[in-house]
């Protein structure tokens, strides 16, 4: 672990693992700071809660190692600490039902961050994997009004195209892609395109770099350096300011979770094909996070980029969303 | 309104009004520093979070003149505000359903009181107008501990005697009669003998005493000075430190409501004959809670016995039970 990471602030902007004792005890290992961990995909209000409700366990279970997130206070409390924070995030907003008190509601348990569909329609809009992308709903334009008054990050990652560019419009405050990659280097429907990249950038939001390998130009085999490739390629884009990680890893998820993502609602039509390769070469668990870092300092950037994109730039949106 | 009330903290240890801006308006008036207002009672998880909702929703469109409580340096805060400080409670524990991690979940969310059983039979033990006193559960032992741990205040005012005892006798920390009234003054299937008074304070509980004209000796026609004596009768029977109020009025509630409340789960069978009179004549409305205080000091009660009554004893208690 290079002295530039002990340093620095690590922000994971998307960790969908598994969260296990061992896992967490993966990210302390990394040097993690604070993850936006999803702990909602495809369900309704009540499993979502009891979610929350188990996770609010492990923070007193797992209290050595981790801690909740609710401001940037915290994760600043944390780095103190020498523990990861914990954001809850989701990667779907069908938890908020159809009411949008719910989001106040969440907000105080703890989920900061929620991206408005998971890769297929929803009340809200189209996901980036449905037939024809009919962009935001009405009452997706309120649930974005209610986030941004709550203080909830809207993320646009797996958001088809249209419907995330009705959402940047509709945001009063900044927007991310917290896991995503550049369409610049691979064609992929869950890419986003150079002019994606630069509306959301131009209304002062973000884009989380990720890694899937399928999302690189590489695909299976790509590396550590391939992935440091597509975050400079969205650097020199949109800016080194603008830009931060987001891992997206899956630790210790097993078979039926990926069966039941990769199917719309849980249970309906199959999706995409993932393809066999889930990580990169030298990042395939969060102890890892260092190897990162490393391919930052091996790429010959300065440290004020490294320290940037690795937490500072994630930091001041989220106090810029979170209102502290 | 008397220097004693204009100084003194003051608890209304249960509401359960309709609480309308006019009602929380009433409460300020009324100079109420902090009151356990009911958020469920027949309701189960997802209603009961609903409610909640509706609350957080409530503390934003009326910050001019109230405030969440979540820990007793708020209800010091709330003081010094001018403002009421809400306390979410419950009056039955359907809420927390069939899993105990709810029990901290809803706590983070402000609910900081709740009564084992609304009447009847549940899943932790037998209500006062159940056939049949079952006593405590093995779940109800495990849901004691999950508040205990949680700190959220045990309310055992409408559970059966022998539940009642069970329950005094699991709870780490001290448990209350929230609203309840003495069946040495009338005897009632609601009121509590002088043998449960002394046992629950004896375990370093409390007692809130009510004033449901019904449970006093005068009945129907009951005044501030027949409740005031149903105190006095309390405290001659368990000292003054562990003694305190709760109104339970019911404030702008349809007669729905009270057809809702008197049958089992909401729908059931008929539980009790409420009678006519459902408020003391002098004290309808909690903007009048200042006639109570002035008959405090008319039956000649120091003015150190009066602030305790009125709201210090509470406040050490819910420091106990809470933890802060």
């Amino acid at each position: 672990m290079t002295a530039i990471h002990q340093k620095a602030i690590i922000v994971d902007g998307l960790v969908i693992s598994n969260f296990t004792r061992q896992v967490l005890e993966d990210m302390h290992a990394g040097g993690i700071t604070a993850a936006n961990c999803t702990c909602s995909i495809w369900e309704g209000f009540e499993p979502t809660m009891r979610n929350v409700a188990t996770w609010l366990r492990s923070f007193e279970d797992n209290a050595d190692i981790i801690m909740q997130v609710h401001d940037t206070a915290d994760i600043l409390k944390a780095k103190a600490a020498g523990k990861v924070g914990i954001v809850l995030g989701w990667q779907n907003t069908s938890g908020y039902g159809d009411n949008l008190d719910n989001v106040r509601l969440f907000a105080k348990l703890g989920v900061r961050v929620a991206q408005l569909t998971y890769n297929t329609a929803n009340l809200v809009g189209s996901g980036c994997y449905e037939s024809v992308d009919r962009g935001l709903t009405d009452f997706g334009r309120d649930l974005i009004g209610a986030m941004n008054d709550a203080g909830v990050l809207v993320d646009l990652s797996h958001v088809a195209k249209d419907t995330a560019r009705d959402a940047i419009a509709a945001s009063k405050k900044p927007v991310a892609y917290t896991h995503c990659a550049p369409a610049g280097l691979k064609k992929h429907q869950r890419n986003k395109s150079d002019a994606e990249l630069r509306l959301i950038a131009d209304k002062g939001g973000f884009v989380g770099v990720t890694m899937f390998p399928a999302f690189l130009a590489r695909g299976k085999g790509a590396s550590v350096e391939d992935y440091i490739e597509a975050v400079e390629y969205t650097i020199n884009l949109i800016g080194e300011e603008q830009v931060g990680l987001g891992t997206d890893l899956t630790q210790e998820q097993p078979p039926s979770f990926f069966t039941w993502i990769n199917r719309d609602k849980g249970e309906g039509r199959k999706l995409v094909d993932f393809g066999e390769a889930l990580e990169l070469e030298g990042f395939r668990r969060s102890s890892e996070f260092p190897n990162i870092t490393a391919a930052m300092e091996r790429r010959g950037w300065k440290a004020d980029r490294i320290e940037r994109v690795l937490g500072q730039n994630w930091l001041r949106l989220l106090r810029e969303v979170w209102g502290a």
